[in-house]
């Protein structure tokens, strides 16, 4: 039987292909009354071939195989099993699966957890069935950084014996005199893609979509060096291969500005390339270490960001219309490193923010043994996944609980004029028209601030307020200010459940049960605290 | 006997002065050697004229008074009494007393001290006798602001009555169509005079400076509109009256972008008046509320700011090469508003992050009590004085404590290239050359941002580092990061005892008693840690 949103695979026997084993002549139409799908297919080893299709709707299909192989048939498809809502796709600036249902990312970072062992690999399964994350950005490349050294079981092409890479650039992370194999990107080691393809399916199973990094600097194999020819083999096997599971996101790079063996001009090319070989338009996007990457790209689904400021999910919205991910916001642990030695509570705090305001954000963890001197040989679960040890991921379940309690996306609600950074002219001058005349002057005063002066104020004087856009539930999240008391901005015509909520220590209090307009509501004083009202039938 | 930095007050009796109390003709020169001090002099009421003069240097003076009062006379001053410094002077980017005693101002706000009654005034002395601050910002001024609505006993000036004044632009915070009194700038009520200056000579003895606030928005009696004539009237006046004292400073006003009556070329006439009749250069500066003043101005000795961004101390010292004073950075409080709400914790490490750096912090405190339903009737440090009920006083006075240990003041160390916004052209070219390829890659990328992306990163990236220009100590803080270690890094050539402070907890911790070069330290993996590293002999 066949089903809506689960991967169907045709396979064909054939001779080994005695050139290229990615450039496969061998294609699929499916089609469903007028709608085609074309969708290539793959040369899988061992004289296999290939072709995966995702059913997008029930019905009856008919398809045609065409190449090294012909071949005709028919599939009928049943409705969704219970579980199965499709792809993840980009609308507006939210989240939604395939189904409609509203997808609430709740992220989590573990670089390298295709390429650790069966032991460590189980283990992280093992912990990631306990959290509360939905997604999960992970290299197919292995990964060579601080506290992650190890080689993977298999490497992703066979090595080509004799033949000498031309750099584009000097690597960023490797001395240049290193031996670097020369690697076949025409013949995939077969048992790398089976290996991995076997995890994408384990997650999808848990209902965790990949969010899966396709290039990064942190190398010392030469994958970040192979030439912009074999990038685009590369891609062409790694979507043929992938395509057709519901779960799968591109990330083009972590850190695409780190990418010294990349320039400006390849990341359209491979955005083209997966475009034309994708026929799901799987979200896809680029990931930063400094600039921001240009997410005006047709392709390129939403903003996949690295950021430190946590203010700028409206800001990004409006400058793009697209959902805003924070990727990467730095990691709960004890590094020496900045970037990986923010509190639990800053986690949550960083989370909420972003949430609050109609993001969706990423948690990783980075947790030392102080007592450890050797520290590569540390298990971060950033790296090699492993067992979670920090005090965060029972807090963000608590966050994640609310949201799909909520259901419908939020979008951010700015503050009045305060948010200066996120209106257009037009905009700012129909704001500054309703003021009274005082506040009138106060904000003519913060718009002589220079550009830089004025982001820091706003930064600091951010909030962090989203609304469904029917105005049903706000959530009014106040980070670390320590109010005893605040008056939250409802709707006249509505009333509205209020409660608190303690996003630290997972409480929540109803404080009225019937307010409309502005109302005043009591806190205890402290951080991490929210307020979330509902409107009532 | 006098003494050097102890003001000495001459006395003349004679006739009421027909027209303007203030425009007295009436100065003395006091001589020391080759050098002349000129001096005016002031009406105090019932028949008095007073001369006050500071003498900064020991010796024997001769004076010499002219004007409606004719005299002379001599001085003999004797060295300073122990305890008596002189008034505090800017040296570069520090603060230093006129004995060169370096001063570690820790400031704290109490905007309506010298307007509430005796008894919660005497609730404040007794207050600030136990506090560790060293320096009170406090209005001239009554002020009207929300939880600050009393009038005063008595005010500076006596109502002129029949006459209305010009307003130079609508009030920004009170309501138009209020009456106004007039005042009568030329007739000071010496009632007000008296019992303010009783006030500095109290802060004086206990060894606090007061950074008067000359000016300020927060006003319903229209001190804030007084005409362009009668604000350099009343300044006359003041500094006549006050320059003498050794613990005044001079702070143009609070938040000079919200004095809606006031031009920006108002300001630098303020300066030039105060600078030609105060005799010993006090220090002064504008305090803002959006932009930062111009700083560069000849006479401002120092930047007072308002600045929620804690990072800039190297930023503003590098650009105005003056001692940079966060004289606002919101307070510790639970008030619904978010410059009156964070945490003791949040307001102890806005004073490391700045005294780290070689600057110097303000604080100041709001704490409703959460059953008050009438806001106005708090009592908030920050307006009115009283008891201080915050946690961050005893830690300012752990970091007092160990700022007054070091000595002598610290300057920022800035972290390699990361602090980029410090640098100029030149030497971030410099900078670049000395890095190793792959580093230099980074930077550049980093360079790539535009200005506000840019600020946000090298902002959210800051690190904390202070030395002594002697290189004989370092102070390394790391705010909110939970390190399980760090390397820091010392001279070669010298050999280091190294501590760990707890900030929050305020303990010191030995943890190297030879240190030198680079250093591992082992840090508990919590926030508000820093390492003091203190050269040996």
């Amino acid at each position: 039987m066949d089903y809506q949103y689960e991967m169907k695979e045709l396979t064909f026997k054939g001779p080994e292909p005695s050139g290229s084993h990615v450039e496969t002549d061998l294609e699929a139409v499916f089609t469903l009354g007028e709608e085609k799908t074309t969708v290539k297919g793959f040369y899988a080893g061992d004289g296999q071939y290939r072709i995966r299709f995702l059913p997008l709707k029930e019905g009856n299909y008919t398809y045609k195989v065409s190449g090294i192989v012909s071949d005709s048939g028919s599939l009928s498809v049943q409705p969704a099993r219970a579980g199965q809502h499709g792809p993840v796709w980009a609308e507006e600036t939210h989240l939604r699966f395939a189904d409609g249902t509203w997808f609430h990312s709740f992220g989590t970072t573990v670089y390298a957890l295709a390429h650790q062992s069966g032991e460590l690999t189980e283990e992280t399964f093992s912990s990631l069935r306990e959290a509360p994350f939905n997604k999960v950005r992970m290299c197919l490349f292995p990964k060579h950084y601080n506290y992650n050294h190890n080689d993977p079981d298999f490497f992703p092409f066979n090595i080509l014996p004799g033949r000498k890479y031309e750099f584009r650039d000097a690597p960023a992370f490797v001395d240049p005199s290193d031996e670097i194999p020369v690697w076949d990107v025409h013949h995939p080691d077969f048992r790398f893609w089976d290996s991995f393809e076997k995890k994408l399916v384990r997650l999808d199973k848990m209902g965790i979509q990949v969010d899966l990094i396709l290039f990064h600097p942190y190398d010392r194999w030469g994958f970040a060096k192979l030439s912009p020819e074999d990038n685009l083999v590369y891609l062409d096997y790694l979507v043929r291969r992938f395509a057709a599971y519901p779960n799968i996101w591109w990330s083009l790079a972590n850190e695409y500005d780190l990418c010294r063996a990349k320039d400006l001009s390849d990341w359209p090319k491979f955005e083209d390339k997966i475009a034309e070989t994708d026929p799901y338009h799987h979200l896809m996007s680029n990931h930063n270490c400094f600039p921001l990457y240009d997410f005006s790209h047709e392709k390129i689904t939403h903003c996949s960001c690295q950021l430190r400021t946590m203010t700028m999910v409206p800001e990004l919205q409006r400058k793009y219309g697209k959902p805003v991910l924070y990727d990467e916001c730095v990691y709960e642990g004890n590094l020496p490193e900045t970037w990986g030695s923010i509190s639990a509570a800053e986690m949550v705090n960083r989370f909420w923010k972003v949430t609050a305001t109609g993001g969706y954000c990423t948690h990783g963890e980075v947790f030392l043994d102080p007592a450890q001197e050797e520290l590569d040989e540390a298990v971060l679960w950033w790296a090699k996944g492993g067992k979670l040890k920090g005090k965060s991921p029972r807090r963000i379940a608590f966050l994640r609980s609310i949201m799909e309690e909520i259901g419908d996306p939020l979008s951010p609600v700015v503050g009045g004029i305060w948010n200066l950074l996120t209106m257009s002219e037009t905009e700012l001058a129909q704001a500054l028209e309703k003021l009274p005349s005082g506040m009138k002057g106060l904000v003519r005063v913060m718009l002589s601030m220079d550009k830089v002066e004025l982001t820091r104020h706003v930064d600091a004087e951010a909030e962090f307020v989203g609304a469904t856009d029917d105005r049903r539930v706000f959530l009014f999240y106040y980070g670390t200010d320590c109010h005893a008391r605040v008056t939250i901005d409802l709707p006249e015509d509505r009333v509205y459940k209020v409660e608190v909520l303690d996003a630290w220590n997972m409480t929540r209090m109803l404080a009225n049960n019937a307010a409309s307009g502005k109302t005043v509501i009591r806190l205890p004083g402290h951080e991490y605290m929210a307020v979330l009202a509902t409107a009532k039938k």
